[in-house]
C-alpha cells in the first residue's frame, strides 16, 4: 500500500535501522548500512528538507575523513573536485606602523600525519557522494527520503534486551513539497542565504517553519530495532528523548559567505589566511573549490544566552562592508556572492550519545563546536562511520548487542576533546591581537601561531586514540586483552591504522596497504610473516595457517557458512623477502593464500619490496616490525588498530573476538575447500619429452575439440 | 519535424562535424568536439549498432592514452577501475626437459616512461567513459544515435574550398530495434560471442545483417562541413570513398575470450604473461578489471586470403581446450567465460587517411593490426585526439584550414610505424620458439624478450615523434620555423610534453604542470622565466609581457573579443626563484599575472620549488632548461611540443601562429583591463595608524551597513 492512499490507520512496517536526518552523519551512516544490505539488513533515511543542499554549510574535509573516503572508494573524485590546501598564512596588524602584515606561514597538514591533504569541498557535494555510494552498494535500497518529519517516538523498555526485537516506533509525517521547502528559505536571486538552517534560527522556530500548513497529513508507522538521530544541532530526537546539551552557547556572531573574488590585493586569496584586524574583526580566508572562496568573519558582538541576532541586519551587503573593514587597505571586490549566512558559536555536549544503545545520536545532535577548526561535519560523519558498522554487525548476526556500548565510550571522548580544543582556539581566534601597550589582555601572535599548528594535528582528525574497551586491545591495562606493542612500534593500539606502500605477488604491482582494506565490515588480520623465504618464518606461517584453517579458527568460527571466508575476517599477508624468493604456491592454502577463490585467491599475498615504477614501500620500517619477528596486526572494520601480537599467539586472537563477535550456527571450515598444487612433473610422459620438448598434449574431449 | 514522422521526402540538416561509428576513434572525436560546443560547432555522432558494448573487443591502454585520460579529466576514474599491470613474465618449455618453465621477467612498461602505468579496461567502459565525458561538456548536446546507417555520401567538389560551405551530404537510414542488433549477436547465456565484430566476419556479411527485413524505411540527408569514418575495419565510408587497404591479410587465427580463472596453477595469471607451447601454439596471458583474466591464443592455422574461418568452430569449448592444450600440463577451468571472439590478423593501411581534408578516416577504417601489441584501441583514440582539435579549430574559425593537412601527414607516419613494428612482433609471437635441434626456424626466446623490450617504449605511446610541418617547429630543417632545442634539453618538439611538479605560487599546492594544461583547444606557452628575483631575469620577462599585452602580440591578435584572453593562448609561466622571495603582485599583468580575471588569475604563475607535502618536482632540471636563460616552450592543444625558443624571440612567436591560425576580426587587446595592485600605504592616514595600530576603516555606507 502507498503512502499516497493516506488511510485513516498510517500503515505500519518494520525496519532494522531509521535514520533521522540526511546531512553528512546522516548519509555516513547510510552508506555504511549499504555495505550490510547484501546480508538483509534494511535500513531507510528521512530528512524533512525537500531540497538537497547546493551550496554553503560545511566544507573543510580533514586527513581523516579523507582516508575514510579512500576506503569507501571514491576518494579521487572528492580531491579532484575540491580545493587541496597546502598553507596557511597569518595576517595581523604590524605593532609598528599599524599596516596589515603577513606575520607567518605553517603548512595547513603538518607534513607527513597522512598520505591526502586537508581538502575544501562544500557538504553538498559530499553529502551527493555519499548518497550515491549508499546507492550503489545497496543497488538502490537505501536512498534519502526527503520531505519527512519525525512527529512521535516511543520505546517499549520491555523489548530492549532482545536483539530480534523492535522496540522503537517511530511515527512519520510526509510533508508536502511546500511544506518541506519553507517561503522564504529559497534562492534569492543569485545569492543563497543560509540563515534558515543557522543557529540563528531557534529549534522553535525551525520547528514551526515546517508545520505551516493544515491539511490533510499523511502520516505512518515506523517499527525500528535502532534508531540514529543525525538530526543537527537542534535535534528533534535529541529533545523527544530529554537529553540536555551542556555547555555554554557563546555570545558571538560569525559570518560566512561564498564568494567569487576577482578584485582585491591580498596575494593570499587562494591560501587559508587567519587575519587579524586591529578593531574591526577578524576573518578567515577559506579558498573553496570552483574557484570560490568563503571568508569566516568574526564579529566582536555580544548576545545574551537565549537571545537570537536580527537575522534581517545579516545580508551579503553587510558581510561584505565587514570583510572590507577588516581587510582594508586592501580591497574587496566580487561579482557574486553566491551563499552567505551568520550563526552563534557555542561549544556544547550532551550527557550521553545514546540512553539504551538503541536510539543513538551522532554529530550536531550531540555536540556542537565552531566551525573554524573545520571539524563538524568531520566529526559528524566520523561518528557513524564508528556507529554504523557496529549496529551492522548486530543486526546481522555476526556481533554481539555489547559491542555498541563502545559508541558513545568511544566518540563521546573525541566530542569531549573537540570541544576543549575548540574553546581554546576560537578564543585565541576571536581575540584582539595584541598591541604593544595592550600585552595582557590581548593574544600573542607567536601564541596564536603555535595553537594553530599543534592543533593541526587534532583538526587533521589524527589525534584520536580510543582508549581500551572490548574492541581495543591496548596494552596499558584499559582493556582485558593486551597488545605486544612492541612488535609494532610504530603502530598505536587505538589510533587508526596509517598505509604504507606494498606489492601484490600475484601481479607485481604497487599499491597502498588501504586500498586492499576496503570498508566492508571486515576485520583485517594482517600477517606481518618476515622473511619467509627461510624455513624458520615459513614454519611459524605454516603453524599460523594450520591455526586459521582448523574449525577452531577465529575464521572458522565467526564466518557463516555460504558467505567467503574474508568477509567477516580478512587475513593478509605481508611477508619481507626476496620477491622472487616464493612463488604464490609456496604459501599455505587456502588461509594464507586461497586458490580455491578467484575473487581473494591473488589479493592475500603481498611483500614489502620495491617496485618498477612507485619505488619502495618500506612497509616494515613504517610499521616498526621487525622481519625476524614479525607481528600480527588486528585492524577494526572502520581502520582503527585493534590488537597486536605475534605470529604463534593464536590464544590472544580466540580470547579478542570471542569478546564480541557470535559464533556462526556452522561456521565455515576449511577441510572441504578444493586446493591447487603445481603439476607433479613426475607423472608427465618422459617419453614425449624428449622427442618434441614439449610435455605430451591431453587428448581433447570429443566435444571439448581445440580449434586446431 | 521528427524523424518518426517518415516523411516521404527525407529530412536534410546542416551540420558543421558528422562522425560515423561510435567506437574508440568516434567516441574521442566526439568529447574533442564537446569542448567547441560553446563557440557553436554542432557535431553529430552515429552508429548502426544500438546496443553499446559491454564486454570483450579491445582492453589495453598504453601511457599516453592514460596521458590523455588526464588531459581530458577522468584518469583517476579509469586507473581505478581497470586493472594496472606491472610486469611481463615469459613462459617457454625448457630445452632441456620440455617442461614449461618462466624464462624471464620485465616491467610491463618501462620505469621513468610515464606518470602513468598501462592499465587493462575493457573498450565498453573507455566508451562510456568518453561519452559521459561528451555529453558533461556538451550539455547534452553530443550523444551517439544508435540504430543509424549511412547509405550514400555525396561530396560537393566546387565547394570543397569554400570553409563555409557544406560539401559533403550523408544519407542515413534509421534502423528499427531488430535491425540494429542482428539475431545471433545477442548473448548467448552467460558468455557473450564477439564472433560478430571480428574479423571472421566480411564487410559484405556484416552489411546483410543491418539490412535484413524490408520495411517502412526513414531517411534523413545530413549536409556537413566535415565527416569522419570511424566505422571499423570493414568502414564504409572507407568503401565508399574508394580507398583501398593496401597490405596482407595473414593467414593466422586468434582467439580471445575473457574468464574468471579460479582453478588453474599458473602462479603468475595476474600478470601479463606470454606463453609459448612447444607444438600447440602460444597464448598471452591478460589480467583484466572485475578479477576477469583475457587469453590471446595463437593457432599454427592457415586461412587462405580472402577465405574465412567456419566460425562455427569457434567456441568457448573449442577455446578452452586450446588453451589447456598450450598450457598443459598446468590445469585451467573456469566457472565462467564472460566473452570469447576469434579473428584473422591483418597488418593493412591506407594510402591516404583523407582524399580531400574533408572526409577523414581514422583508427582501424584506415589501419588494421593485431591485437597482441594493444595498439588498436590507443592508435584510434590518439588518431581523432589528433584529428578533432584541428577541426575544431578551423570549423570555429580559430585557424586555417591548411591546418587540417597536419592530420594526415603526422598520423599516417604513426600508423605505417605501428604496422612495421607489429608484423614484426606478430611473426615472434607466433614463431615456435627455437629448440636445440632446430636453431634456425625457431624463434630465439632472448631475440623475442628483446623485441618485447623495446617494443614496450613503442607500445606505451611514447615513440611518437611527429616530424616538421605547420605546426611542429623541429629544429632539424623540416620545417621553416626552427626551435632552438637546446633551450629546453630534454624536450624533443614534436613528441609529447611530458609533466614535471610544480607549484602553485597563489596556493603553495604543489601539482603536476599536465593537470593545468587539460585539454580545451588552447595552445599554451610556457615562460620558463627563471630566477626572476634576479632584476635581469624580471626585465626579461617584463619586456616579455609587454608584448604580450601589446596589440601586435599572439594573444591579442588571435583571441576574439569576449573570449578570455587564456582562451586561444594560454600563458603560463613556471619561475625558478625562492617561492617566498616574490609576491604575486610582483609580476607583470596582465598577460603574467591577470588580476582582472577571478577564473585564471591565480592559475598563471608556478615556481619550480620543494612542496610540503609532495617532495621537489624538479622541472626545470627534468626539462632541461637553464634557470639562468629561461626558455619559452610551446604547446600544442593535444600537449605536443611545437616549439623551443627564448624569452626574447617574439618575432618566432609570431612567425609560428601566424603560419596557422586567423588573425580575429576584433582581437582582444589588454589595454581596457582593470589591473590591481598592493594599497598604496602613503595615502593610509598616519595618525589613525599611530593611535590604534591599525589603520583606519572605512565608513561603511548606509545602505552597505556592516553587522558591527
Amino acid at each position: 500500500m502507498s503512502i499516497d492512499d493516506a488511510p485513516s490507520q498510517p500503515i505500519e512496517t518494520k525496519i532494522d535501522v531509521l535514520i533521522i536526518g540526511a546531512g553528512p552523519a546522516g548519509v555516513m551512516a547510510a552508506d555504511m548500512f549499504a555495505r550490510y544490505t547484501a546480508q538483509g539488513l534494511t535500513c531507510r533515511i528521512i530528512d524533512k528538507r525537500s531540497a538537497k543542499l547546493d551550496n554553503g554549510q560545511a566544507d573543510g574535509l580533514n586527513c581523516r575523513t579523507l582516508e575514510i573516503f579512500e576506503s569507501l572508494g571514491f576518494v579521487e573524485s572528492i580531491e579532484k573536485e575540491g580545493s587541496r590546501m597546502s598553507e596557511i598564512n597569518f595576517w595581523n596588524p604590524c605593532p609598528e606602523t599599524g599596516r596589515l602584515v603577513r606575520t607567518g606561514k605553517i603548512p595547513d597538514t603538518i607534513p607527513g600525519l597522512s598520505r591526502f591533504q586537508q581538502t575544501i569541498l562544500h557538504q553538498g557535494r559530499i553529502e551527493a557522494h555519499l548518497i550515491a555510494d549508499a546507492a550503489k552498494h545497496s543497488n538502490g535500497a537505501i536512498i534519502p527520503e526527503r520531505g519527512v518529519l519525525p512527529e512521535a517516538l516511543e520505546i517499549d523498555e520491555s523489548l530492549l534486551s532482545d536483539p530480534s526485537a523492535y522496540p522503537i516506533k517511530v511515527t512519520l509525517r510526509h510533508l508536502s513539497e511546500e511544506e518541506s521547502n519553507p517561503d522564504g528559505l529559497t534562492q534569492n536571486g543569485a545569492t543563497r542565504s543560509g540563515l534558515f538552517r543557522s543557529s540563528l534560527v531557534s529549534a522553535e522556530e525551525e520547528e514551526k517553519l515546517y508545520k505551516k500548513k493544515e491539511q490533510a497529513v499523511k502520516r505512518e508507522i515506523v517499527s525500528a530495532k535502532y534508531v540514529i538521530g543525525c538530526d543537527g544541532a537542534h535535534s528533534w530526537t535529541r529533545r523527544t528523548l530529554g537529553i540536555k546539551m551542556i555547555g555554554e552557547q557563546t555570545s558571538e556572531l560569525r559570518l560566512g559567505s561564498t564568494r567569487r573574488c576577482p578584485h582585491h590585493q591580498l596575494p593570499d586569496i587562494r591560501a587559508r589566511c587567519a587575519i587579524h584586524s586591529a578593531n574591526a574583526g577578524s576573518v578567515m580566508v577559506i579558498p573553496q573549490e570552483r574557484d570560490l572562496v568563503r571568508l569566516y568573519i568574526q564579529l566582536p558582538v555580544q548576545v545574551k544566552p537565549g537571545e537570537y541576532l536580527d537575522r534581517s541586519k545579516v545580508t551579503p551587503e553587510s558581510i561584505l562592508a565587514t570583510a572590507r573593514a577588516i581587510l582594508h587597505p586592501y580591497t574587496l571586490d566580487t561579482e557574486l556572492i553566491e551563499w552567505f549566512t551568520g550563526y552563534h558559536i557555542g561549544q556544547r555536549l550532551t550527557e550521553s550519545f545514546t540512553p539504551n544503545n538503541r536510539v543513538f545520536l551522532a554529530g550536531d545532535a550531540c555536540h556542537t563546536h565552531s566551525p573554524k577548526a573545520g571539524q563538524g561535519m568531520n566529526t559528524s560523519m566520523q561518528d557513524t562511520f564508528n556507529l554504523a558498522w557496529k549496529i551492522g554487525h548486530v543486526v546481522t548476526g555476526l556481533a554481539k548487542p555489547e559491542l555498541l556500548e563502545t559508541y558513545s565510550l568511544e566518540r563521546q571522548v573525541v566530542a569531549k576533546t573537540l570541544i576543549d580544543f575548540d574553546t581554546k582556539f576560537s578564543k585565541l581566534f576571536s581575540g584582539k591581537p595584541a598591541s604593544k601597550d595592550d600585552l595582557d589582555e590581548g593574544v600573542s601572535l607567536s601564541e596564536f601561531k603555535d595553537v594553530f599548528a599543534t592543533g593541526n594535528l587534532f583538526a587533521a582528525g589524527m589525534s584520536i586514540s580510543y582508549a581500551g574497551n572490548l574492541i581495543v586491545a591496548r596494552p596499558d591495562g584499559t582493556s582485558s586483552i593486551k597488545s605486544r606493542p612492541e612488535l609494532a612500534s610504530k603502530l598505536a593500539v587505538g589510533e587508526r591504522f596509517f598505509s604504507a606502500q606494498v606489492v601484490n605477488v600475484a601481479s607485481a604491482t604497487p599499491d597502498q596497504l588501504t586500498t586492499r582494506m576496503l570498508t566492508n565490515g571486515a576485520f583485517r588480520i594482517l600477517v606481518f610473516a618476515g622473511n619467509v623465504a627461510e624455513e624458520k618464518a615459513m614454519k611459524k606461517l605454516e603453524k599460523l595457517a594450520e591455526y586459521l584453517d582448523g574449525e577452531e579458527s577465529v575464521v572458522s568460527k565467526y564466518t557463516p557458512k555460504g558467505r567467503s571466508r574474508s568477509s567477516v575476517i580478512d587475513v593478509i599477508t605481508i611477508h619481507s623477502s626476496d620477491r622472487l624468493a616464493l612463488e604464490l604456491y609456496d604459501f599455505p592454502q587456502p588461509s594464507i593464500f586461497p586458490s580455491n577463490d578467484p575473487h581473494t585467491a591473488y589479493k592475500k599475498v603481498y611483500v614489502d619490496a620495491p617496485s618498477y615504477h612507485r619505488g619502495d614501500g618500506k612497509a616494515y620500517e613504517a610499521y616498526g616490525i621487525s622481519k625476524e619477528e614479525g607481528a600480527i596486526v588486528v585492524v577494526r572494520p572502520d581502520q582503527y588498530v585493534a590488537l597486536i601480537t605475534s605470529l604463534d599467539d593464536t590464544a590472544t586472537l580466540d580470547a579478542y573476538f570471542s569478546q564480541f563477535l557470535v559464533p556462526a550456527a556452522q561456521g565455515s571450515p576449511a577441510k572441504d575447500i578444493r586446493l591447487l598444487s603445481p603439476p607433479d612433473w613426475s607423472k608427465v610422459e618422459k617419453v614425449e619429452l624428449s622427442h618434441s620438448f614439449a610435455v605430451k598434449e591431453r587428448e581433447p574431449a570429443e566435444e571439448n575439440a581445440a580449434v586446431v
